[in-house]
């Protein structure tokens, strides 16, 4: 990353053509490299125009216009980055924005590296880090869901919540520095019950936010939906069936990631993930047997596991041996070919389908696959997290504060000393600070700002 | 088209994603349209707000946060279109794109044509019809010569020749008006010597206009160069030489189209379209017949000539013959494979290529290939048009206007009367109000905006 006082200058809009882009600069040199090379059409000189102010000109190079802009002025602190900065909305063409760079590198602007207005912002106290990183997110996010977690984290909500866990463990910290100050005397200033019970709301907080990654994680990268069942039991055509209905059930936007095996809709707004996998049976063919294991662990590793089955070649018996084997939480068996096979019997048997939920379908003729959709969207909607985690730093930083708390708790039951105990509690301060950024290092920031686009 | 008094809105940026995203709306409503949806965080109401300000706020939809955005205010007449404007600049993000302008849908906005917000600025006299063809060749342009001449014609280049032109040929219609209300008296008010030297100035201008268009229709679509020669003297591996040579001398403009037989290059700003040609030679073979056809079509449409020898299979009388049998005006002989054979020999004859300009190459080692891109930006730059034409609309006006210019003077010069040279004079006042707009048809509007991308 560049010296904070160097201006630094990058197109803000999505590459290619459209019909206008957005050059930005951020720095205290932004209005007067700016006024070098713009012309205001009413001679408006910038450096007196006040903030929050748009202005229509040309911009020159030498004696030649490169391009008539509308340039938006702000002055910090009052800004995105904190810092002044200009924002030139020029006419969409690369050529035009290739040369308004170059054209401002030459005033003596800096080249932005990735994340680098938004870490000016992180720098100069306008946001945290959790709600800098939630700026890449709501970015790249793809759905309503993505989309809402990525808000509530931008606009403070797991912050506000850290806030809280950061207070409760600051006022049991003061307790026990207060002790610590009299610790010849051997006095206990805090009743360890009530701190027991302060620590234990405390960790009932962060174990749910650890807890609630399971389901931020997979609204940000699609609900693992794990396809199994035996050889032809119609696996991949159901795949094929869900993906290729997703225009007519769910939103229209573009750019999911497809391959062969894995393939991603949007319904309700909820990204799913579905993964075909082999076939599972008993098998001596070792490398059939890699292939059954490896379905084993996308299974396990699924949050929904949609079991299919050709009513035709099996029994309810044997349904139910199958799918207990794979110990799945959230299993629905779907009884496939229902247009071509008589089902009703196997169906009658339905009460003999322990605690499973079936549904009769046909990936042929698409029987059934508006129901395995509301099924899917009931199955995650039923979360009822306030704060929901989706990025797995927090995570991995949320855990060792909750190894550290436990640490404290288990201190207290062994009734060690004050100073002992301060140890652990401030392992769980640090962490916490990690989280949000008020204790960070140039790699931690290094990190998290070069996944951001230029520009951002 | 729509309802000039609908509200329209569409994404002005590229689409994709990037690290912010512009929304435009115009017309009557669009101020109220946005406050619907727009929540300042200073409280401050946008109907009472000044024309280029910007605006902090939130995008609400029902009770949720779509996202943090700037707004950014325009009041007409003083906008882009002539009519109020709102740009809304929020995260780059596709789904917050797609999410906020189906919320403004709901509002009452109408979704945008291509080319409507321009359309808009062209009907309230914002720009006549060559500037707001100039903003999508604009938009398009490669390169830098590209880009000048659409600039040039965004500023007005034009359209100011073409009114100096009109009021020529106003002052010739007056006084041929003035004749027609006397006309009972036979008497002529104008000298037709004068009126002659006068319609013969038009002409001189328009003429030019006309021939600029083959400088501004190669500096739009790319200078065509033919390469010839005969079989195997090495024509491909000249292309490749040159195409793959690009990244070193050229800007690094990227999105230039490749096929098999064509390449773009942009040499010192000017775009370049080589187009290799089927080997030259006589043939019985009716198939290699149709090819050398149409070798030689594109030879003669092409502005340069690049003729490529192999001097260990010919000699300087076949290359005279075979250059003096194409007839192009601006032919260059490139003595090839000069790193493998003995050149020396041919090349010292060199004297007798007659008034052919030749250079030693070598594809192969790349030896020479700088002499003749500094050749083909000479022979390009070496034109000295004021004005440049490179709409094919605009050429195809032109010629429609000289064609009734000369029929108003061969009239005066078999002494028409002046009723009958009125009507051809009425034609090019027509022809020339179809260029600028003055005079439209809905239709020709319509072919012009739907070559525009959205949001312009």
């Amino acid at each position: 990353m560049q010296n904070e006082t160097t201006t630094i200058v990058a197109t803000a809009t999505a590459p290619g053509t459209g019909a206008i882009a957005v050059v930005r600069l951020s720095g205290s040199e932004a209005i007067s490299i700016a006024e070098k090379v713009f012309r205001s059409v009413h001679d408006k000189i910038l450096s007196e125009q006040k903030s929050h102010t748009i202005h229509l000109g040309n911009i020159v190079k030498g004696n030649q216009t490169l391009d008539e802009v509308l340039l938006s002025l702000f002055r910090g602190p009052n800004s995105y980055t904190g810092e002044d900065v200009i924002e030139i909305s020029s006419h969409g063409s690369p050529y035009i924005q290739q040369q308004l760079i170059q054209l401002l590198l030459d005033e003596g602007a800096q080249l932005a590296e990735p994340g680098e207005f938004t870490l000016r912002a992180f720098i100069n106290g306008k946001m945290d880090l959790t709600q800098a990183e939630a700026v890449a997110d709501l970015i790249a996010s793809e759905g309503e869901a993505a989309h809402r977690v990525a808000m509530q984290q931008l606009r403070g909500g797991i912050s506000n919540q850290l806030e809280q866990l950061r207070e409760q463990l600051i006022k049991f910290a003061s307790l026990i520095e207060l002790e610590l100050d009299f610790s010849e005397e051997d006095v206990d200033f805090a009743d360890r019950d009530v701190l027991d019970k302060l620590l234990n709301q405390a960790q009932d907080r962060i174990k749910s936010l650890i807890d609630s990654f399971s389901v931020g994680n997979a609204m940000k990268k699609g609900v693992p939906v794990a396809i199994a069942g035996k050889p032809n039991a119609g696996k991949s055509s159901l795949l094929n069936a869900l993906v290729q209905d997703e225009k007519a059930i769910v939103s229209q936007i573009a750019g999911t990631t497809r391959d062969s095996i894995e393939d991603t809709v949007i319904l309700d707004g909820i990204q799913f993930r579905f993964i075909d996998t082999a076939g599972l049976r008993e098998t001596k063919d070792t490398i059939e047997a890699i292939g059954v294991k490896k379905a084993k662990t996308i299974i396990s590793d699924s949050q929904i596991l949609l079991y299919v089955v050709d009513p035709s070649t099996t029994t309810v018996a044997e349904i139910n041996t199958e799918v207990k084997a794979l110990q799945h939480q959230n299993p629905l068996v779907l009884i496939n070919k229902s247009d071509l096979h008589d089902v009703g019997k196997l169906h009658n048997q339905n009460q003999e389908l322990e605690d499973l939920d079936s549904i009769l379908i046909s990936a042929e003729t698409g029987l059934g696959l508006d129901k395995i959709c509301e099924h899917l969207v009931q199955l995650v909607k039923h979360t009822n997290y306030d704060t929901i985690v989706s990025n797995s730093r927090h995570h991995v930083e949320l855990q060792q504060t909750l190894t550290a708390i436990v640490a404290v708790r288990e201190g207290l039951a062994n009734s060690l000393t004050g100073d002992l105990l301060a140890v652990d509690l401030r392992t769980a301060l640090h962490h916490l600070g990690m989280l949000t950024g008020s204790i960070s290092s140039d790699e931690l920031l290094g990190n998290i700002f070069a996944n951001f686009c230029i520009g951002k």
